[in-house]
């Protein structure tokens, strides 16, 4: 993967939130030379990046990224000096909602974003510079978003070590319904039926009820702001769940094993710089890997 | 855990099949000091187990091992010299149609069993003497049982390392259907449903898809065999699962939590060489580590 080169023009990076995600994107811009800013309200959180060489601070400007929990996005900027040009994104885990709080807000200085890592782990001891390395980061490309600013905050993540995804606020959540949060309640529904089939059923549990269950260890409020945050695709895309399992299974089998044994071919693709290509690279699966003076590169499956 | 301590007593092992899960449990048992003489078809596989001090022979007697794929049980033993007085055990992931299929042929002398452990990989290259420990071991207790050859068996199962859960075939069947075979089905619904929900979503998958599509990358002839060789108690567990996704979401996150995170907490308990005692150490979720004069020691939840 190439990273862009910083450059002079490479605008400032704010970072609210230094937990897990906000401390270690912040670490990782420090690494890739970026000037980086950060605020927690936790001195702990604040100290950790300071050791990591963030500037501590309540004066933001350039690309602001907003690393609350969700709930928490709406106020994060209150007490906190932010240059009224600043191009202001999030990490959030669904983007309709945050879109609809915050775009108002904001208007087309909002830009909304996803990075798809993270561990089980959380909080500021949880920082790891490379967390976003070859990580897809969907950045919301709406209708109103102004393009140049998409582009600031595509370079972030760039930056970070990630692969730009490409997507609009509906599409990413129903996406993320599919591959993320549907997952979630599955885990549960095994669990909770294992546990109803009785202390035989969990003596016996290994290697496949290890893995199906896995992320049924998350805090379950997390997870259920999540799937409740993102309902009307979650249960979409559980109803898609529901219908594959009244498959033959024979037929489920092989479907599912073709998914997971896809080829991974890929192919580098120039797109230029317009909403219309940009938006088509994520859907046909692909994403941006730097960008260029007039368009970015990037890939799509072969 | 305690391993029992190999005595003139012990008798020997004979395993036919020296593919990873026969090959791992004849070389284990060679470390624990057994007799073990191997077969195979192949003489490759022959070759890597005497290798690991496995003797090679078609002269099989004491306890004789069907590490063979389920289709091939029947025949296993066809061209091979077994001691009519021998006692019988499997491997299979599924008991109820084994016993069905072999309980008339070797009537009181065959004793089903099904340790819970393997990998992804297969063959003799994928062999490991380690495989069995800390796993749990089930060992079918049916009412015409005897008793001696259950505890000869179980003494192999000890011996690899693993601690021996017993049970009734129909009651392995219930629960491994809720915690393996269900799971199977579980994450090739969630593949391809993620795979219809377009290349985006399967762009953005990251953790809780992984996870939960892991097992899918199993050979889909072996899980199809599987599923469909336990049909009834699969498609049981399958409802209970989708009774569960009935459930309000956060009522359902908070039960799933609570089964992966419950204690773990056990107590030592004593058991009495009686069928009605064993079996309930079983349903209660305990297991036998070591056996003793009269009784076996063993674990249950406390």
């Amino acid at each position: 993967m190439s990273l862009p080169v910083p450059t002079m023009e490479a605008p400032p990076v704010g970072v609210v939130g230094l937990g897990q995600l906000g401390g270690s994107l912040a670490a990782a811009l420090v690494a890739a030379g970026r000037t980086v800013t950060g605020w927690d309200t936790d001195p702990a959180a604040r100290e950790a990046a300071a050791a990591r060489g963030v500037r501590v601070g309540r004066e933001l400007s350039g690309v602001v990224v907003l690393a609350t929990p969700i709930p928490a996005l709406a106020t994060a900027l209150d007490d906190l000096d932010v240059d009224p040009a600043a191009t202001v994104t999030d990490l959030g885990s669904v983007k309709v909602p945050v879109l609809a709080a915050l775009g108002e807000r904001f208007g087309g200085r909002f830009v909304g974003g996803h990075p798809m890592c993270g561990t089980e782990r959380s909080g500021h001891a949880a920082t790891d510079p490379q967390l976003f390395r070859g990580a897809r980061w969907a950045v919301c490309l709406e209708p109103g978003t102004e393009l140049p600013r998409w582009l600031r905050v595509a370079e972030v993540a760039l930056a970070a070590g990630a692969s730009v995804v490409p997507v609009t606020a509906g599409e990413h959540d129903a996406a993320v319904a599919a591959i993320s949060h549907v997952p979630h309640l599955l885990a549960a529904a095994l669990a909770a039926a294992a546990a109803d089939a009785g202390p035989l059923a969990l003596a016996l549990a290994a290697g496949s009820f290890g893995s199906g269950t896995r992320v049924v260890g998350s805090d379950p409020a997390f997870v259920t702001a999540m799937v409740e945050g993102n309902a009307g695709p979650t249960a979409a895309a559980l109803a898609g769940v529901r219908a594959q399992l009244d498959r033959p299974w024979p037929e489920l089998v092989a479907a599912g094993h073709a998914v997971v044994t896809r080829p991974q071919d890929r192919r580098t693709v120039r797109v230029p710089l317009d909403r219309t290509a940009l938006l088509a690279l994520g859907r046909a699966g692909g994403a941006v890997e730097r960008r260029l003076a007039a368009f970015v590169e990037g890939w799509v499956p072969a």
